[in-house]
């Protein structure tokens, strides 16, 4: 019983990597970068990607917003003038707890790929589910904000071993927890050693700019390409 | 396609809801009370486990610790001195995101079920998949921290809906936010009419009386069943 169990599962990794090798293929035909943007319900991506996504200078910018139910996210992104795409999980059962490679598939057709640079794709908040299925990426980037506790890493490990930059948020409420910033990224080089870590507040804007350059830095600049 | 996809899901809840009320048979069997606890990771469940679980007058409390990997949640609590049994997650895949009735079946012969009249079950961190598997709980109780964000009951609607009772916490951070407290209470009214609500600080203890005095109204006492 219980090999089976594993057996299915599997193959719907499987499945699911085939789907994301198609999907890359598309992006990669379109010259897109693709961002898996992750974390906790509420750590702070919507901010973030307000932040910076109408302030990449000579990056074209869409965004694919994947929720259970609803469009705040999108309508909150609406008034930057960057195309957002709305991709809802909410038709699986009571909603689907993460995108996968076939949810970005079918959403492929609403993307304005030939506008745009690079793709950033909020995913459902949820620290599990999200790290395990591949949509086609570039690169995985998580949230993990301070008011969560220092404990993260070591309780969703594979989370934080999927990214390859793990940002720390709302460090402007540092100073009003029982919170200790060492040991949070102590406990994230535990579990992924020498990974990229910026530290900042999407609220008052400290250590955004890191953000921004570092976006800067995977996503193709027009002029490269022309 | 489609339609295959949905009846798998059905037959898996179904499944599910049958094992449920097995575990519901043998927790009614033990006269055991039992609270599936749920939240965002790091909303503060544990804290609020370790407020309460030690000080429920004539009321003999044990715990189950849902989570992927670890047992952080379940060392903090072993000095309360109640029964704490952790079930870790991480042997699906990369970890299921949730408990389900077969996980919680699988737990009860380590359970001290005659020893106890209530269970406290903390569930995985995570609002989409845990409301939608029930575990032969009598009451289902959620955390939202309001550095979640008021949008919280609009985006993970069913774990709203799912809840007998929410619990509003981080109260304490409310001055160093840019929160609505009156907006969140809107919107989970919102998604789930009439509810009940208790509205506290785990860490400084404030409105914390409210939650004891909830689990000593749903804990059957030792001397009524004697």
């Amino acid at each position: 019983m219980h090999r089976t169990k594993v057996r299915i599962v599997e193959d719907a990794l499987d499945a699911n990597n085939t789907i994301a090798s198609a999907n890359r293929a598309d992006f990669d035909r379109a010259g897109v970068t693709v961002v898996n943007f992750m974390s906790a319900p509420g750590a702070g991506k919507t901010t973030l990607l307000e932040r910076v996504a109408a302030d990449l200078p000579g990056v074209r910018v869409g965004v694919l917003e994947g929720d259970v139910e609803g469009s705040i996210d999108a309508d909150r992104l609406a008034s930057l003038h960057v195309p957002v795409t709305q991709l809802n999980t909410g038709a699986g059962f009571g909603g689907e707890c993460h995108l996968d490679a076939n949810m970005v598939r079918l959403a492929i057709p609403a993307l304005p790929l030939d506008e745009i640079d690079l793709l950033l794709v909020e995913n459902v908040g949820n620290l599990v589910c999200p790290a395990e299925f591949r949509i086609g990426e570039d690169a995985r980037v998580m949230v993990s904000a301070v008011t969560e506790g220092e404990d993260k890493p070591l309780k969703y490990p594979l989370m934080f071993r999927a990214c390859e930059l793990v940002i720390v948020n709302k460090i402007d409420l540092l100073p009003h927890l029982d919170f200790d910033l060492d040991k949070l990224l102590y406990n994230i080089d535990v579990v992924h050693p020498d990974v990229e870590t910026i530290v900042l507040s999407a609220r008052t804007g400290e250590g955004v700019e890191a953000w921004r350059e570092w976006l800067l830095r995977i996503a193709p600049r027009e002029e490269a390409i022309a």
